[in-house]
């Protein structure tokens, strides 16, 4: 039988049912939090896009790698805002821990953004980043059940949803 | 007399002088505007690389336009960072208006970060975005003067900065 591909994500194991792409370099999964609690939150994704090799810094990529990244999150952009009827995208990477990166593996935020998503359109960015001052975070923490990481059965559900995208 | 190189930015003609770096499919500049206000900042500064050709929206991009803006703003991000003794980058493209995009020329910020740039390292993608709440605009125009353009002397002086880089 033949064994399901590995993906890596820094130092954790992807389960291949999180993943709904792939290229020789790169791949796309869907997020274990969809989004960090504390904002309106209107049926919005984040997805991310990461190459196969494990480096923690955008520079660290090679060009074909570069590329190969790119020019599938353009790809896995355009069909995830058609899919998800939106009429924007915020591509975003959290390069270095004080840009918010919080896994150590380049990975390219991608987010089909529509009107009124947001109350503030500029919010989803502080949305993506794990890192808020430390009473916000409390607050959230317990606040918030929704910040539970989702199951595997759920992200599967999804994944299977954009697989057939491709 | 040879021609200036001309670029243009949307519906605007951008000033050579602006420009710190170009290859065959794209080009790097400074901003009119470094931050929007109303955020602490502290010697930080957003560039701008954008694709020589006025298209809109990022899956507009043919692939070889897409892999040299990202081939460029990796190399200019790494040079930013360290001329700015920063550690890490933030990258995004406001793909659109729904995702805060306000000039019709894909563009990608890159933004040298470093500790404490900013009070929450997340506020930083909201700088970036001119959509404010319609109050909270008005207040920062009545309030803060430094949302004034910057004159052509201080972009040109900034670009030749990081014109020595490349």
């Amino acid at each position: 039988m033949e064994e399901p591909p590995l993906y890596k994500f820094g130092p954790y194991k992807i389960d291949a049912r999180e993943v709904f792409h792939a290229t020789p370099l790169s791949y796309a999964m869907v997020n274990l939090r969809p989004l960090l609690p504390g904002f309106l939150v209107i049926n919005l994704r984040i997805l991310s896009v990461c190459p196969k090799r494990v480096v923690k810094r955008f520079a660290d990529l090679s060009s074909d790698e570069t590329s190969d990244l790119w020019v599938t999150a353009k790809e896995v952009g355009a069909k995830l805002e058609q899919y998800h009827k939106a009429s924007s995208i915020t591509f975003a990477i959290q390069d270095g821990p004080q840009a918010g990166q919080t896994v150590a593996h380049v990975h390219i935020h991608v987010i089909p953004r529509k009107k009124g998503d947001f109350e503030k359109n500029d919010e989803i960015y502080d949305a993506t980043d794990v890192k808020v001052k430390e009473k916000e975070m409390k607050e959230k923490l317990d606040l918030d059940v929704e910040r539970k990481d989702r199951s595997m059965e759920e992200m599967a559900h999804e994944a299977t949803e954009y697989l057939a995208l491709f």
